[in-house]
């Protein structure tokens, strides 16, 4: 093994992509970079931002592309993620999830010393003591969002006098510096018809709406409102409420985002640039092939993957196993040993953990290696 | 951030278990070490060797203790784990999936010129003859056990004729150096019941005593017969047929394994002794806690992880996403920012894959960080 990554000799070899290790997480360059085109356009039009989601991607590389491309920052579910994209280079980042713990506070200070723009969601007064107890010590004030709870209970504090409360307090300490609010509706996004998800969606941008309203009214910031996703990206802008809209899995895509439908039932409004690729490992039985990637190379909290290409029409992938997953093959069919295959996966972020890199491709060549520097920082 | 991992400087400090940063992937050091002794004791008693599935650790560190304990080497799963053990000094290595690829054969021809005891599982004679030419190339013989297909249709070849014909083969190339016979029947492993497993487990090890009395009676090799796992580690003893066991689970215990009934209904034979630690982040609703332990966590192929500690009796934990858990209190009830709980993971091996370190403990003391250089080592 050459290098530090096990593909490595590949890149730039014209059809190296048939060759590659396998499991290997694909990106096929020529549909991601339209589908960071097609968001950078459409936030353009609708006179907001995009912060894309670090969670989705976990690759500096990615983030600079996306910042190129117009957005004004990430996001990063985790402490440690933030940490990855600070150590490269990314400057403005918003933890989206509360740092609570005594020693996630002080990574937070240490982080906050170290790039110019970050920004902690906070959903409790207890938190915001601790946070400015913290950051008065580290000698440099640390900006915040207030998150509001868009009623999936998971985080955000409850709107009305809860989320003012929160607010006034963090405005009044010279620690903290408010910058405006997240709400993040993960409830919504998945909502397969149209009509119901755009709905819901409104619902939330309704609620964030009316605490922005009272924000103003209190003289309180709100520069940055930010949420949504690639579930509600052409939702959201109707609201008006939204100054920057969080979507990750817009630039891949995956089966549970494909199966979200557009309006009128239309096609999925991104291309699909993410995929696993997998080899026959063994075949000895008529209807059956048993390929190299199973639990460990597909997260499993969604449906299996799809099957692209390398598999006659109508086979099936099934999982496996940890280490292998099996292809159903239609008509006692059969595969050859070391054939390579291609699956959609069922659900990016979390495949995405898996992999220490990513294989970028053009057509069949390997054009690049990105490593996946966030991966497994989920503390 | 000081160091290599988040959680280093909190080595050797009394107590320093729950100011782990999380979600934290924790071994209760003195468990495992009775689970290791256990098992070496049951397979000396009953004249055979344990070869421990690296697929489960994938961890050199752990290699090591359980060599130490008696084992003969270590499994894997695939190339990539066999190069990292390798890398970490383990010399007797079975790649118990087949090396089927171009890239995957030279791989496998390097590492075999590293480590003095590589060897390689075959289903299949095409990829004999291919193994066969490269080590020709190589200028060393490869080792091989030949693959039983015990009846799962994963990999193996079918008894009989098949099995045998690729063994004489194999024996006849100057090439190949067979050693014998492995067999994994995985879909055995968790049969709840005992008797039912038992009988399971039985048939399988009936078909491999077969085979490898036909192995005798053609003058083939039958030194090492491998096979069986955790869910059969008391059963398989009694066919005569292994000379060594590939468990893995034993040493770490999980939700799966823990329902998998020992005879006469008793306790689970091994001890829980690795669990995922996490944290409180958010507690705005009545009767529910947010942690910061969600997909990305835990594996999702099996049912959710078990709470053990840190919660009320009645709480239970669900998964929330991909960054979050969500624990449902009963009576209402609320759990306070930054507390700690405990839980039990799903299934081992996945969830493992998800790490970077183990954080290793002593009662409450963390001892110990180890490196998981497997990890994600699929290809």
């Amino acid at each position: 093994m050459s290098g530090r990554f096990v593909n490595e000799a590949l890149v730039g070899i014209a059809g190296s992509r048939a060759k590659l290790a396998t499991p290997a997480l694909v990106i096929d360059l020529d549909a991601f970079e339209r589908n960071i085109a097609k968001m950078a356009d459409h936030v353009r039009r609708n006179g907001m931002s995009i912060r894309p989601h670090a969670k989705t991607h976990k690759c500096v590389e990615i983030a600079k592309l996306q910042i190129a491309a117009g957005a004004v920052g990430q996001c990063c579910a985790k402490l440690g993620e933030a940490e990855a994209m600070g150590a490269g280079g990314i400057e403005s980042l918003i933890i989206t999830s509360p740092v609570v713990t005594q020693q996630g506070i002080a990574r937070a200070m240490a982080l906050n010393a170290k790039v110019s723009d970050l920004m902690l969601t906070v959903d409790n007064p207890e938190n915001a003591t601790a946070l400015a107890a913290a950051a008065k010590a580290s000698g440099k004030p640390l900006k915040v969002l207030v998150d509001l709870d868009p009623g999936l209970h998971r985080t955000g504090i409850a709107p009305g006098e809860p989320v003012l409360a929160l607010a006034k307090q963090i405005h009044a300490d010279d620690n903290l510096v408010l910058r405006g609010l997240q709400c993040y509706a993960g409830h919504v996004m998945h909502i397969e018809e149209f009509a119901e998800r755009r709905e819901a969606s409104l619902v939330a941008m309704k609620l964030l709406g009316e605490t922005r309203d009272a924000f103003k009214a209190a003289g309180l910031p709100t520069d940055i409102i930010s949420g949504g996703g690639t579930g509600s990206f052409d939702i959201d802008p109707e609201a008006h409420v939204l100054t920057e809209l969080q979507g990750g899995s817009y630039a891949f895509m995956d089966k549970q985002y494909n199966d979200v439908k557009a309006p009128n039932g239309g096609a999925a409004p991104f291309e699909t640039s993410l995929f696993v690729q997998m080899s026959v490992v063994s075949n000895n039985t008529a209807g059956l092939a048993t390929t190299d990637a199973g639990f460990k190379a597909f997260s499993t909290d969604a449906e299996p993957p799809v099957l692209l290409s390398g598999a006659p029409e109508g086979a099936k992938y099934f999982f496996f196993g940890d280490e292998q997953g099996g292809i159903a093959l239609p008509g006692g069919g059969k595969l050859p040993l070391g054939a390579s295959l291609t699956a959609i996966t069922p659900h990016c972020d979390p495949t995405v953990n898996l992999y220490d890199a990513y294989h970028v491709v053009r057509g069949d060549t390997l054009v690049a290696i990105w490593p996946i520097e966030a991966r497994g920082k989920s503390a």
